[in-house]
């Protein structure tokens, strides 16, 4: 059976996530879709909704068993073991990348990182020695990698791209400042930080203006 | 007056900013929300609606004027003239963010980065010098900043936070991996690299095994 969930449900999915972790250690065994929203930052309805696309439904009365929600969870965004993914690129967003706190208590393991530029292969980093972008294929099939985040100058992103899809990366979290063309089977979310920024102006801005 | 716009309409107007700008460049003088809708990944009708809270009704039949739909949508965005912003943590991850390539285009600029550590204090980066953090209320004035990026390790966000905050900044675009406490008035993003990654991750796993 396939199931069909919701682009904005996944969104949340991740949310959920931190959220029942943190209240499982801050010792909540059980909790209602009222808390879950309110730590979620949305409503106790969408909450619900959300979490019957993943077939749970928790208990009528009593909510939903803490670890068993999150071990429901951790398995569809399939990091029950840690998701492998490689780095690309080992300029100065790369190598911030490698040693960002928050991804094992995640489920993100950083596998491989690699760059195209000689004199930076080999370089060691967090256990890991600097790999040659043409030698993806046989990195990412040792190390058992089908992600990539993408950390490359906006001129050579579209170059870099295609080598990783070419050597098997299914998904491309891409920092670069264009928009990829993928073939279809390929995930990519753009993390746009001028984007963020727009947003966050936004809301500055039309807080004291008048609307036009 | 006041016009609410809802948060996912916010979400969509950096895209659609984006968008317009590529059609622009491309000789495109008057965009259909159908085309809009193609370049931005959504629909037309929900093109029409995000772009009626601003107020833009395009007309009927011949569709939006490209350059009046960027001149307002730059407007609403807050980035007519450029947005200061302030890179507060130079580190690795920070210094990045200072020679990321595409803010200018978008409206935003670096104007200050600030560190706690004395021994990077004054360090020269893109024609600026690093400043104390003690220092942020002068420099915001100074600056004319009210939007910063927090790009601390964890266990320093929460104080650094509140120092920016005191310091006059009403929006942070948050990329420690912690949840941050700030108040009602301020205006907080989280740059979740890891939620990014699961999300893909959930993607890459559920196109192919079989729902539970």
């Amino acid at each position: 059976m396939r199931v069909h969930v919701p682009p904005m449900t996944v969104e949340r999915l991740p949310i959920y996530l931190r959220s029942l972790s943190t209240a499982f250690a801050e010792g909540m065994t059980v909790v209602s879709s009222a808390q879950i929203a309110d730590m979620a930052g949305t409503n106790a309805a969408q909450v619900r909704k959300d979490l019957s696309y993943l077939g749970e439904y928790g208990t009528r009365g009593r909510g939903y068993d803490t670890q068993v929600l999150i071990d429901h969870l951790t398995r569809w965004l399939g990091i029950g073991s840690p998701r492998k993914v490689a780095i690309v690129g080992f300029g100065r967003l790369g190598s911030a990348l490698v040693g960002y706190g928050g991804f094992a208590e995640r489920g993100i393991e950083i596998a491989a990182v690699l760059d195209a530029d000689a004199a930076k292969v080999g370089t060691e980093i967090d256990g890991m020695q600097v790999e040659r972008i043409d030698d993806a294929p046989e990195v990412f099939a040792r190390e058992g990698i089908d992600m990539a985040i993408l950390a490359v100058p906006a001129n050579v992103a579209h170059t870099v791209a295609a080598a990783v899809v070419k050597a098997g990366v299914r998904a491309i979290l891409n920092f670069a400042p264009v928009v990829l063309e993928v073939p279809r089977d390929v995930h990519i979310r753009q993390a746009d930080v001028a984007a963020e920024l727009q947003i966050l102006s936004f809301y500055v801005g039309n807080e004291t203006r008048t609307g036009d």
